[in-house]
């Protein structure tokens, strides 16, 4: 680089989405267009009755996203701002990508792409992935790295999502698979390479306060009181999307006691640790989605809650040091114990 | 107890909630099912539609309960984290007990108890007693004692919803008799049992500072915003519903506006004292549920909540010193305050 | 003044709070009542059908205005509270003053005013007026000069709404002229009346902090997500209403990535700033509200976006210093650029 690294990254991210934004201008100029407004009276009570059928889902799922998650990630003090920053930067930035990328590849009839809330919300789902590898590398990127990354991450999740739904014709409504594991071993892939050969001592500012990790559990709450809108918004209408959202319901429950259980009893002095808690209670939303809307008993939803929530605190416990010494892997917010082990285990549920 | 008591609690609280959970999944494997689904496509339009009309004011609760709830008790700063863990803890566990003993009281048809929605939202609402009542003990009491009222409050709830509500006939849509009359006393109750002979002096960290207050209050607006889904959820839907969340919009909004008058009165430098603000706020809510959805003129509403907020206000000036002083009875969060006197006042309205 | 100025202000604010709840009661006596409740299933059917496709709407823009715009306004650290609280009060004591105004003025037949869901929205969307107002002389204003400027402000924003809409039969579905563009002037109005000769320094108490910078980018990220409701819930049911959110979503999205762009382009650190991002990634909502239910090609809504993020930046970076230095005009939270601006930019598309 001509340019010496001190200063060129901070010119770089505003030329690098700046020259994104232009390009995304000329592409819905060229090929994106709304449907024709239907004269039809019939027609018109139809697309209202979707936008309230989807429309409430999609707010709650909103809300996970920028706030809750924003707020998860605000744990490491000093970096609380940047984290509420970047996760939202990240999240409209991966959406507008990922509209672009399936909008080529699954929407474009005679030179043009239809635009609806639906396809909107299938891109949200495409950020998500970039969102959860980005816990992986939490305040050890820049924002520039970052971009990259959700660059490239996107196409590949379009790929992989393709090949696991239509291809193999797994049944995936709450993205267990294709969004969880996916993302997890895409994050962790991205620490490792960026974070080879450093081992590198726990930064100063990376250690929470009870402040910070106050606002991080409300960012837990946040998504786990609207985690079942994220799982049932694709079901199908009707008994599907009503099992749907208890099944997701009864997991998460399950999900919450079992952490604050499973936390007590590892801990020496039997403290409830804030970072167990915060993705513990979490873990039953991961396992669930892949089962969610299937015929299954609510034992099965109650079990996989408990049974994810052990599994995320014992990754915590031992897994994640095991990796940071053996592997040199870091894994800052611990997405392994919370998308990939939860996600494994749903993901074998939905095979039983 | 053979096991000193300063390192028992800490694992009597995991032991309890594991052999908790473990009877949970039994109960659930053996008598726990969903409703068949039909394959009528008119059934299945009617479930969705249920689904549609149901969901967000779930979602609303829930919010108001987990997050909102949770954000009002961290006004006390160095318990904020266990605050808002202990609600989270205490409102799952309350839930899944209300689930188990609502089911084998009144939805136990040949050997079966058949999920719904609805039967999860009823199960929040009996939670919601002991998120109540705990208001009372906060700070004070052990997990495991809050664990033990829990465990004790859900089946005497449900007995006096019954006499209520069955035997009584009363109509009490928004809870005021059944919830916020019932936990307040229930709570101050167990405060005078636990904290019997100690007149306690203040303990240092339970004075508020700017910024636990400032969370508090961001915990009132949350409830405060999603309090008509709260009274409404339940009533027949049309006129009534629409009329519930009027009615509780208007009175949510005269307690608001008399807190700042009443409070401002009060106070010898005129200022508002965020603790007033923090429960005046909602007490219209809670004077405004057993009336809520009866044909009653709107002025009523506004009444209702412009005296309860004053009821409030006068409660923590006069009633809460004298209750502590005569009684050596403590509330802490002046729960009484807030679910008592309104609730009384709602239900005078009631017979009126 | 008969009483000295330092305590009599104290005494006038539960005074004049009091006598307009008392006056407020008496109104709603004499002349507020419900809809006569119908006894046809189908109007039932037909009420519980209008709930349910408004209330979610209306509940979204109660969060947005209690708790979103309210932490927004908490960047001043030692003003957080308060922050919260005026703003609490002033959209409470708004909402009542135009409910009787717009009651008297629109909707008084045969001396009865009939309530319902739809004009209690109606009278919030007028006292956004003055919440927004109120950004201008934010920490410098005492509660009842804010309280008489919201009597003053809610009959002018009437008079002038009924111009515009009525008279010049402009469609405004998202407020930008009505609401933004009005109550953007009659701030920077007040601010300039009230603080007209006293080029006063930065009060050391409106320097923000990291944590209420954070604790406002949580009020701008909670606007962000529930703008598109705000703007869609007055639409026609249908494509309009489809339309309006889709075009909304893609303003806010391409508002919060340009604001990244030009703030990092304009700070000599190429570092973000907060205030920029606060406001910026908001600017896009406020273009878009004219014209988003209008049939134009999803390009345009990306485009407004951008443009409305870039000169709400250059707002803050070069017009409210200039603005400051030659017309002695304070802008405390910067309304000229956040709404404002973009407003003008919206009206000028709407033309087009």
């Amino acid at each position: 680089m001509a340019v010496p690294p001190s200063t060129y990254p901070r010119r770089l991210l505003p030329f690098f989405l700046g020259l994104f934004q232009a390009a995304l201008l000329l592409f819905f100029a060229l090929f994106v267009t709304y449907d024709e407004p239907s004269a039809q009276e019939k027609d018109t009570s139809l697309v209202a009755n979707q936008v309230y059928s989807t429309f409430p889902f999609f707010q709650d799922i909103q809300v996970m996203l920028v706030v809750g998650l924003g707020l998860l990630l605000t744990f490491l003090p000093r970096y609380g701002f940047s984290s509420l920053t970047h996760n939202f930067l990240l999240l409209n930035f991966s959406m507008q990508w990922a509209l672009v990328l399936q909008g080529l590849l699954h929407h474009f009839h005679h030179g043009q792409i239809h635009l609806d809330l639906h396809k909107l919300l299938i891109s949200e789902f495409a950020a998500v992935t970039v969102l959860i590898s980005v816990g992986a590398i939490l305040g050890r990127a820049s924002p520039c790295q970052l971009l990259v990354m959700a660059t490239c991450e996107i196409p590949i999740y379009l790929a992989s999502e393709w090949v696991i739904v239509t291809c193999l014709g797994v049944l995936d409504v709450g993205g267990t698979i294709t969004i969880h594991i996916f993302s997890c071993y895409f994050g962790l892939g991205v620490s490792k390479a960026l974070f080879r050969a450093t081992q590198q001592p726990l930064h100063p500012k990376e250690t929470p306060t009870s402040s910070s990790d106050l606002m991080s559990l409300v960012g837990t709450l946040i998504l786990w009181v609207f985690w079942p809108s994220f799982v049932a918004v694709l079901c199908q209408p009707g008994d599907a999307q009503h099992r749907a959202i208890l099944n997701t319901l009864l997991a998460m429950s399950a999900s919450a006691i079992t952490t604050v259980v499973a936390s007590s009893l590892l801990q020496r002095d039997g403290k409830l640790s804030p970072g167990h808690l915060q993705n513990g209670s979490l873990a039953g939303g991961v396992a669930i989605g892949v089962v969610a809307d299937m015929a299954m008993p609510p034992v099965a939803a109650l079990a996989l809650g408990s049974l994810s929530a052990v599994m995320c605190i014992l990754g915590f416990r031992f897994l994640t040091p095991l990796l940071g010494r053996k592997l040199t892997l870091h894994d800052q917010c611990g997405i392994h114990n919370l998308h990939g082990l939860p996600g494994i285990l749903g993901a074998t549920a939905s095979i039983v």
